[in-house]
């Protein structure tokens, strides 16, 4: 079928709309993609739903070849399953609550975990039915506190999600790298610039996960990764490299000096520099060499308030994110005024190991502060540090944590190489969730040897309309979309930029032709100004752009590339068939 | 691509879920196509999802077909569209409501009259841009108070919904038959058996309307017919012949007459039986012969509650349906006690045209109470009536209403023949609209002329998720489930019912042959009896099953119609070509 734009519903516009930020944005409704009707909320129109839909077919293709079956779940779900996993109480605001006119509670699925494992619970009942890899192509709701960057993230959203059963870890294991090959065959097909990082698993519990994030300065997730081995991990998931032990011999005792008024950090290091110490007589002394012990209180699930002291080098700020994916489920607050009147042990500002220890803190350090290491920290009465104080020697923590922050050339935990940090969107994730779920719905199976056996599932999304905008964000210049021919609304955009009838029946019969050997084409037929409709056409962003325009007099017209800007003529005889040997 | 039943994700129960009443219902669960997860909400499982993509596929051609452009709009929607058209209100306890994080109002779209019309008026400004035809295939949602019958009726399901913008009526004319004809391809298509009926428009406004029923004894929707001419409406829609008009001369002049304590319409013919009344000297006084009056208070929207006295004859009782059509978008009640004391001249069980009339009360009758018709009325005090009161002489009343119930055996209003009544279920719903949203949403454009033409509307419905039941009921037998080949989830189900090694080699074969030759096969290769296989092949329903049994070993393999229950026999030799042959 030829689509004609005299006959398109698509109005391009020439400004940018005033609230959009991003380039996939600006660009998505200037071309008419979409459009906005509310926050997070957008309506595909023709063009767009054509991209969406050839995204949805390559996921699907692919999902299909590693044994995915298709099925398709409500989006508006019953309370009572996400109550048996307390998701209807974690979700919090992010989650679209409503009441039937019984009074009956419901939600707007985000992810469908629970419906998943009900269905297979419900379906299967031997070992003998596993594996299993089901998915939908679906539509999904959260209300997020700051929708943004247009359909970037929305507050309704269709994703692939994929979950996987298996009876054993081994299975899970084969479902989880199908799943991540999958993923990148369905990426390279799309012809999105992407890394795979390591991640932590948040909310949807589990133990092993990755995610594909697609390489965008306008991403909201923070990666960083080793650009001699290939390493790369979110921020949350970077692993310190912890240095060798260093042997106890030989190095000085600790001595508590009096430091006045030092209760910051930068304080403590100018009296250091200042004190003539003999750990530092060929250098002098930097925050790296200070230790800070941060209070805070830690709750697990269903738990009570208890203190926990982080323990970081103190050139290093802690990172909320880390510190909070480290210590998930557990939530944690920093100590108030009240907390430390009721721990009169605590003089704050000058806080160090072994009075936390000698208290009963649970204390955590960074893995920097290995065994070995010597530092200058509180000696846990006001106007009073410690120099020398030794780990392992002088002080033994309870453990270590992942909380400090990493900075670009901080050394890959691989020994590679200095870590850099970049941005990108997420735009799929894969877990090993391993029983969580099944344990909250007790999904069990037979055994072959008769007993019930538990099912381990995973879990693997990707975000099918946010994958438009990714594209349009990768693929685009100053002038327009760029669309990879993969997923490009039409496969040729026939401009007719020469008023004759004649010129005007011969680009008709080529969009025919065309058509016939199964390139889709666009024919910009419009009565307007060639110059009004090569700007559509660079807008509109499909790959190759056909003008037939003055030289159709002499037999020729021109094929343009919209990625590299070349131009080339061609006869117009015969020239579907030179188009099509073109875009192959 | 081979399905293999061994890995399809698939149990099928030998019971009717307890809760199921219509057979589809219970069919679709048996058979595994969907599973319930709450009231009115279904999960679609593979083979429910097959037969329902296959359906939204034939649907989608045929709106592209007609011109038709697919967009796709959220389901989540903000209330202010809504508002504007009084639709936040009108739907009542069906619209799901919900508020966002900021305590903003939304609901789930019911149908998308609103942000179409917006989604138009905000891209197109001439009427250069139309005829435009816009649809969509999205998910809707309605809060029934009794969802029922599976996914006949449920909560959440699929519609594909369509909206012509035209600038003139006639544009609206010929969208609205390019609709009605593309349904009648698209339910030719489908295999459905339906009947096109005048429907009124209810809550969705406008002027013209017809559904789409398909036949079935489950069906929701009671329609008539008349077998002689072929026309038929919805009860709503049924316009009753009017007699023509009798002359008043000879007309007996009307007496009143005490009657007694004859308050209802079966005492009063009593009476009347008994009264050797000059007009029935040569038959019995019926019902039909009595004008029952029956008071109402109705309220226009915003408006006051005002008196409406309905007359129809004695015999026929007011059909609830057709009384809230006529009178929509008012809404009403019947008088109650209170109602009656503040109008002390209504006489209750005596009232008559005269005393209405008299006092005020704008008083509407059935078109049977034609000029000249006499009849057996209230005489407007206790214990007396009026004989042979005419109508158009003694009382003029303000208008006809068709409220009146239709009964089989009425005639048909084009003079046909006897009306029969049928139940249907709706399958899809084509409406002119008009200006009703265009107003509401000031839709305007600039004319040829230069000045603003205000759009016009039409909306056509078609129940894709419904359908899958909708064919369910309409093919199946006691076995099980039996699909027209356009829409089976499979071409062939190939029974493996030989254990021999070689059978099943010989039927994967088939199956790859089959496939490649584009009929797509399902594999029964499970290792069970035969009996339980050839009985799941009858459950499932795909129409044509080959069974690799005993005869292998002969070169024989079966292939059985699932309509007709034949069975023929084919040599195992080329047996692929001769089954596409077959299905052809």
């Amino acid at each position: 079928m030829i689509t004609r734009m005299s006959e398109l519903f698509l109005r391009t516009l020439r400004d940018d709309p005033a609230d959009a930020e991003v380039p996939s944005h600006k660009l998505l409704i200037r071309a008419g993609y979409v459009r906005p009707i509310g926050p997070g909320l957008y309506s595909w129109l023709p063009l767009g739903l054509r991209v969406f839909r050839k995204i949805e077919q390559i996921v699907r293709e692919e999902m299909n070849a590693i044994g995915g079956q298709e099925i398709l779940l409500p989006a508006l779900l019953p309370r009572a399953a996400y109550e048996t996993t307390n998701r209807w109480t974690e979700y919090g605001e992010t989650l679209f609550r409503l009441q039937d006119r019984r009074g009956n509670d419901y939600l707007l699925g985000p992810t469908h975990e629970e419906i998943f494992t009900l269905t297979v619970k419900g379906e299967y009942s031997s070992y003998k039915d596993f594996p299993l890899r089901l998915y939908q192509i679906q539509t999904k709701y959260r209300d997020e506190a700051r929708p943004r960057a247009g359909i970037l993230r929305g507050r309704e959203f269709v994703m692939k999600d994929s979950y996987s059963f298996d009876v054993d870890d081994d299975g899970l294991k084969q479902a989880y790298h199908a799943h991540r090959e999958a993923y990148q065959r369905i990426f390279g097909r799309l012809g999105v610039r992407y890394v795979i990082v390591s991640a932590v698993s948040g909310a949807m519990g589990g133990s092993a996960s990755e995610e594909f994030l697609a390489e965008s300065e306008v991403g909201e997730d923070t990666f960083v990764r080793c650009l001699q081995s290939g390493y790369a991990a979110n921020v949350e998931a970077v692993i310190t490299a912890q240095p060798e032990p260093i042997p106890f011999e030989g190095l000085p005792d600790a001595v508590v000096h009096e430091t006045g008024d030092t209760p910051t950090i930068a304080t403590l290091v100018d009296w250091a520099n200042g004190a003539d110490l003999p750990q530092f007589a060929d250098r002098p002394v930097t925050a790296a060499d200070t230790l800070k012990n941060i209070l805070l209180k830690v709750r697990e699930p269903g738990g009570e308030w208890e203190l926990l002291a982080v323990g970081v080098p103190g050139d290093r700020e802690v990172d909320d994110k880390r510190l909070g994916a480290a210590l998930e489920p557990a939530e944690y607050a920093l100590l108030d005024d009240a907390d430390f009147a009721r721990n009169t042990f605590l003089a704050k500002g000058y806080i160090g190991p072994k009075g936390l220890l000698a208290n009963g803190v649970r204390y955590l350090v960074d893995p920097r502060v290995g065994d070995g290491t010597a530092w200058i920290t509180g000696a846990d009465e006001k106007g009073r540090h410690v120099v020398g104080l030794v780990a392992g020697r002088d002080f033994v923590p309870d453990g270590t944590i992942e909380a400090a922050e990493v900075r670009d050339g901080d050394p890959s935990p691989d020994g590679a190489g200095p870590l850099v940090s970049a941005r990108g969107i997420e735009i799929g994730h894969i877990f090993q969730l391993g029983r969580k779920y099944a344990d909250a719905f007790k999904a069990d199976v037979l055994g072959e040897d008769g007993k019930p056996l538990r099912l381990t599932m995973g879990s693997y999304g990707i975000g099918v309309s946010r994958m438009v905008a990714v594209l349009a964000e990768q693929h685009h210049d100053e002038i327009g979309l760029r669309w990879p021919s993969a997923v490009s609304p039409f496969d040729v955009h026939i401009v007719i930029a020469n008023k004759d009838d004649d010129a005007r029946t011969g680009a008709t019969e080529l969009a025919s032709q065309l058509d016939r050997l199964g390139v889709e084409p666009l024919l910009d037929d419009r009565k307007m100004s060639p110059g009004v409709k090569f700007k559509d056409a660079e807008l509109l962003g499909v790959p190759w752009i056909v003008v037939v325009g003055r030289g159709w007099a002499n037999g020729v017209i021109e094929l343009r590339n919209r990625f590299t800007g070349k131009t080339t003529e061609l006869a117009a005889d015969g020239a579907a068939a030179a188009i099509v040997e073109q875009l192959a």
